[in-house]
């Protein structure tokens, strides 16, 4: 290639960034051919250069802690380091600096995204986070572009796939609901703190996320209307069976009235759903996400929501996208 | 607004013509937020003034014969006459005089979508078809752009809605095979001459389009391993539904080998399903399309693959899209 390389700087390296790195250096072909140019890894920053990492000897010289080093020698920035701060900090200078940003942070986007956009748009960059939302299923992309010539009424799924996994187990395994949150426990599904998941808090930031995407509007997560499954018992699967339902925790989001007064409803809830609907055929720690438009009608998309290499699949999307660009406008 | 219009000439003005005509008129404020300035409609090119048309009384008077002076004042062209020529034509036309085309000609895409890239590409300008694949199931935009940092190794689908009405009829209902499809032909599920449909060639022009989106292939629609849906009996049904099984006209393509040596294999055929198969869920006219990536695992999209709202919700997708750019490239 004759082209002036673009240059990505990676932040965090668990086991998202750990898949990016790798497919950066295992697909350097492929993605060479769809960009018009090499993407080259410039600097991987860290908190410890010593945790155990599943990424080729090549990149282990491109670890660093200084992250700002990293983002000095970069022309695309991608933040997987996951919390708000320094994160947000960092990603806030490199789009201050007119350098684009992906990330998979879901977190910062629910929270600050609108302030991101903002400085993005500023510096005439891009920030984008397919992957904040259910990783590879592309519900981002389709509610902000690909139905952007349409009127969304309504979205709601299943985003979290932890609660999914024990939620299908006591509903199909009649296995009991503190049996199922322990071996969702002991398979890695639940974080040491899963608060995030079984109250609901993960699905309320995605649901954030995508109501910004569909409507334009900033809602808190404590605008969403949210009970996690914590309060669910083995009488209420038992009953849900009897009337051949199934519980899940589904997160929604409507529009209600039109125009200028149209207000968006979100709630993250626990609901009753009869065997034959479509979200409650969705198995283990699937996702699944249901997408109502005047035009188009109801679109499903279903696949694995989370996962190292689902979620690396959209940041890599994102990045060859962002490098076409950078690529195009250089012309 | 203070920035200048976005002109936008629409080329055919039936069924999903006119979808477009009334959305870019009834959603004018809409657009005109989400592109930055108005999308105006320049004239719509018809073979008939005298058809009988759904769409506002101020369209009216935009309907002319005459495509090419059409062309002259648009910014825009969107294609929605169906057919290889005139349609064809104009598209290249528009295209070498760097004017963005978004077309739901999948007969074109198919045969000519190499030729009319080069073009585009030559120019400078963009040719996107989002709708000419299954509607708004946005499946075109998640296979070349969403899934660009990862690797497909197999697309799959139901890919025509008319067949599967039929062959879900017939497995469900125990119609008659020849009732159901004179059912769907009563229906107007139906063209006139239906070979497009049966015969497989339908779903045969999309596969060859994903193809190319996927994997930079250029297949021919004769190079897709075709078998309609005529040559099955009442017996075979029969046979299926004894076993627990649905017949399915399965569209697929999938990669064999890799790098350099990597072939494409395609076909169209009526498949048997097992009855938990996702495709065999299908019901009547929906359509479907399973993914395999490498990093993603398994996508599967659904919802309406035709009909006039749902390709024009597809289209004024792309629409917004060009439209924003080449507000973005004005600056």
């Amino acid at each position: 290639m004759s082209a002036a390389p673009v240059r990505v700087g990676v932040l965090g390296c668990g086991t998202v960034g750990s898949a990016v790195v790798r497919s950066l250096l295992e697909r350097a072909d492929l993605y060479a051919g769809r960009v018009g140019t090499d993407l080259v890894l410039s600097g991987v920053a860290v908190r410890s250069l010593d945790s155990e990492r599943d990424i080729p000897e090549e990149a282990r010289s491109l670890l660093t802690t200084d992250a700002d080093a990293v983002l000095e020698r970069s022309d695309v920035l991608v933040e997987l380091m996951g919390g708000i701060d320094p994160a947000r900090e960092l990603m806030g200078r490199a789009l201050d600096r007119g350098i684009p940003v992906v990330t998979g942070n879901k977190q910062v986007i629910a929270r600050h995204g609108a302030d991101l956009h903002a400085r993005a748009e500023a510096a005439g960059t891009v920030l984008t986070y397919e992957a904040a939302v259910l990783a590879a299923i592309p519900v981002l992309h389709t509610v902000r572009d690909m139905l952007a010539g349409d009127v969304i009424t309504s979205i709601r799924g299943i985003m979290n796939g932890s609660t999914n996994y024990i939620l299908d187990l006591v509903g199909r395994e009649q296995v009991p609901f503190a049996d199922a949150l322990q071996q969702a426990s002991d398979l890695g599904y639940l974080e040491a703190d899963p608060t995030e998941d079984v109250e609901g808090l993960d699905a309320a930031a995605k649901v954030v996320v995508l109501a910004r995407a569909a409507w334009g509007v900033d809602l808190a997560i404590e605008d969403v209307d949210r009970t996690g499954i914590m309060g669910l018992t083995d009488a209420d699967f038992d009953s849900a069976r009897g009337t051949g339902q199934v519980i899940r925790l589904i997160a929604a989001a409507s529009r209600h009235g039109s125009g200028e007064r149209a207000t968006v409803r979100a709630s993250v809830r626990p609901v009753r759903l009869s065997s034959g609907d479509a979200l409650a055929q969705v198995r283990g720690a699937d996702n699944a996400v249901v997408i109502d438009a005047e035009s188009a009608g109801t679109l499903r998309l279903v696949g694995a929501g989370a996962g190292g290499d689902a979620t690396a699949s959209a940041v890599l999307g994102d990045l060859v996208g962002v490098a076409r660009e950078l690529v195009s406008a250089r012309r």
